[in-house]
């Protein structure tokens, strides 16, 4: 049988991965795809930067587009949402040469109408990378689990949150602290604003959201918020009750509604997320049949893209249609948002406020009169030592509209230090 | 586009789910594969019994032959490695029947002959159900994981053992009582025998090894020990020593040589199998690429075997043609099986002895000259009085060989009351 011809542009470490496994891995893949993967042409910004790979092998094109120009497959590795990434695809697709991509972004902003040019042009369009590394996490809940009503996604995808919040646990350093050392080992990015504000998790929700629900991928919809207020405090409170704070991308089906959130929450320390940590991604889908089911693996990192990559290469070599969403494209349906406003859950909360006569009985009467009922309370004085306490509050049951509507008055108040914090406690996800 | 008819032969709690599902979720479904999935005809061996759903919508024959007439695929329920399942599922792919099944036994047994049969007649041969359940395991390693060197599989692959062990841990109770109990709820067979003694994670195992190593499922290279042995005293030191005994399915790649074990065995409570319990399952494969790939959920049951079933169709029905083993059969080879008494471990040694002057010295003495170093070491009283004591002990690494000469000959002394335990400690999956 023919080759299949493929063109690799964007050559960071995900690219050199792919390449490298390519050529060690040559003949097992011939074996599970019926026929050999041939790269044809590769193309990056600059070419003669050291990669630790020899691409004398390969033909070189500094023209990205030129290598459409005799292949089957474009793997798409530039990243970004729009730009290059974007008018390469989408000329791939429009001439009928398939695409795989690692890029959340693309497919969180341009999914479904990448989707329809796919099917427009009868190519196949596949991304499985874009989520959680090497874990087949958008294969499993489009073909194994397809049968399902999914009722609810969660999931540990953001690999770099993951580990600044073990390293802050297990360490008790501050997040700027982690952070820093993150970026000096080459863990976290120089602009770390994608991943420690949950956006880089909200682009993979809203694609898992996408395929579980049938719906258009809308990455407008996500409610996100990051783990920057993170604080010493906070973790040594979640350790002290039993849990550990971990970036939870969720989405999920309530009356009838999608609820898509990225938040740090407070996970009991015997949910199974609990032991994902480190740069370990995890996903758990709730199925009607099926029940829980949860996938971790590593999330991040060159080989471990590069596995789904390929594996996406393979799929397309055996001539593998599933459609991008899970259904076509003119079945997808938008979003029906619920409002996140609406939500109920327990809630932890942080006030640091300064330590007055009568403070505490005016946070309680603004709880008190937004229905937030105090379950555990602790006050301690603040480490740095300007006479400030912090008032570390685990609620019942409220609305989050409440929530968010009292520790607004509460921060306006003459005494309060710093904004609050707040995190979701996930009794059961 | 024309439905996907199929037959449903036997009527247990799969079949049952199976039917309701694709009811349930009919819509879905059809959006999901493209076309309309309709169960033609249904058979079991007797009509009359009430089995919770109403059959009147459904053609019943009585032989299960005659379903194949008219249907695209046979869904076979039926389970037993030979007799009715083995004739139907070779008879439907003679005449260019595709095959769905759950049936373990069957393919663990004659999984390549099947395949061939399959691959002689252009139709689909599809089996998740028979492995974990309703996670999609054979799909990752056919599919998302397909690019990688395997050289691990390690599996909680049997509920009903783990449901078993959990409730032991957790009440105390014997292996006996324990498995009474759960035979009185259903949880277990009257005839405990295929899942005790390790023979049905056995099959599971040697399906997964197929299609990780593209070798010929080769149940008959399975080592397989039970959990029959296991004692509250066994539970109790493990759990001491900062361990749990979960049953484990292993296939591993050593010295280009393949290694199918099922055995008990001592688990760090960090390690990720340590949270799996009751009846759910657990699937790890080591790869080359991608890392530590762990998928959990349902390993049992009518509804979570029925969501494996119905994906299997609905990759039918969008005629998504992947090898059943992953390569074409005629790429699969032998297993070249490694010398399971060379493997090296820990292991944890339960020894029933007389408390007689000169028995340590005896024990000792073996120990010594068959290379076993004790790391720990524990002699505690019998709990049945009868004037004995067990040795616990935990070696340091050893031969496997070297254990079964050891414990052999210990179990040959005079004082010697009961057959050793043996518990393999997985420091390391």
């Amino acid at each position: 049988m023919e080759p299949l011809k493929i063109a690799v542009v964007g050559l960071g470490t995900v690219g050199v991965s792919t390449l490298r496994l390519i050529r060690d891995n040559k003949d097992y893949i011939r074996n599970r795809s019926g026929r050999d993967i041939e790269v044809v042409a590769v193309s990056a910004r600059r070419k003669g930067i050291d990669r630790g790979i020899d691409l004398g092998g390969y033909y070189w094109s500094d023209d990205p587009e030129e290598t459409l120009d005799n292949v089957d497959v474009l793997v798409e590795l530039i990243g970004g949402s729009d730009g290059m990434a974007y008018r390469l695809v989408t000329a791939a697709l429009s001439k009928g040469v398939s695409v795989v991509t690692a890029n959340k972004a693309l497919i969180a902003h341009h999914g479904y109408e990448l989707a329809c040019l796919a099917e427009a042009n009868a190519c196949h369009f596949k991304f499985e990378a874009s989520v959680a590394g090497a874990i087949p996490a958008l294969q499993a809940v489009r073909q194994g689990l397809a049968a399902n009503h999914v009722s609810a996604i969660h999931g540990i995808v953001n690999g770099t949150c993951n580990y600044i919040l073990t390293q802050m646990r297990e360490t008790g350093a501050s997040f700027s602290e982690v952070l820093k050392d993150a970026q000096d080992k080459g863990f976290a990015e120089v602009d770390p604003t994608f991943d420690v504000d949950g956006v880089d998790a909200g682009h993979k929700i809203s694609i898992l959201a996408a395929i579980a629900f049938a719906t258009k991928p809308d990455f407008s919809a996500v409610h996100m918020s990051g783990i920057r207020k993170i604080s010493k405090e906070d973790n040594q409170f979640a350790t002290d009750f039993g849990y550990k704070i971990k970036l939870i991308g969720s989405a999920r089906v309530m009356d009838g509604r999608v609820l898509q959130t990225v938040e740090p929450c407070f996970v009991p320390v015997d949910h199974p997320f609990s032991v994902i940590e480190g740069a370990n991604n995890a996903v758990l889908f709730e199925c009607d049949y099926a029940g829980s089911n949860m996938m971790t693996g590593l999330g991040a990192g060159g080989d471990a893209s590069a596995s789904s990559v390929v594996g996406d290469l393979i799929s397309i070599a055996r001539n593998i249609h599933v459609p991008p969403f899970g259904v076509r494209a003119s079945e997808l349906s938008d979003i029906a948002e619920f409002d996140v406003r609406a939500v109920e859950s327990r809630y932890y909360l942080r006030l640091s406020v300064l330590d007055k006569v009568g403070v505490l009985a005016d946070v309680s009467s603004i709880l008190r009169d937004h229905n937030i009922s105090v379950g555990t309370m602790l006050q301690k004085e603040t480490i740095d030592g300007e006479g400030g306490v912090n008032l570390l509050i685990i609620t019942h049951q409220c609305l989050r509209h409440d929530v968010d509507v009292a520790m607004s008055l509460i921060s306006r108040l003459d005494v309060s230090q710093k904004s609050p914090c707040i995190v979701r406690i996930e009794d059961k996800l």
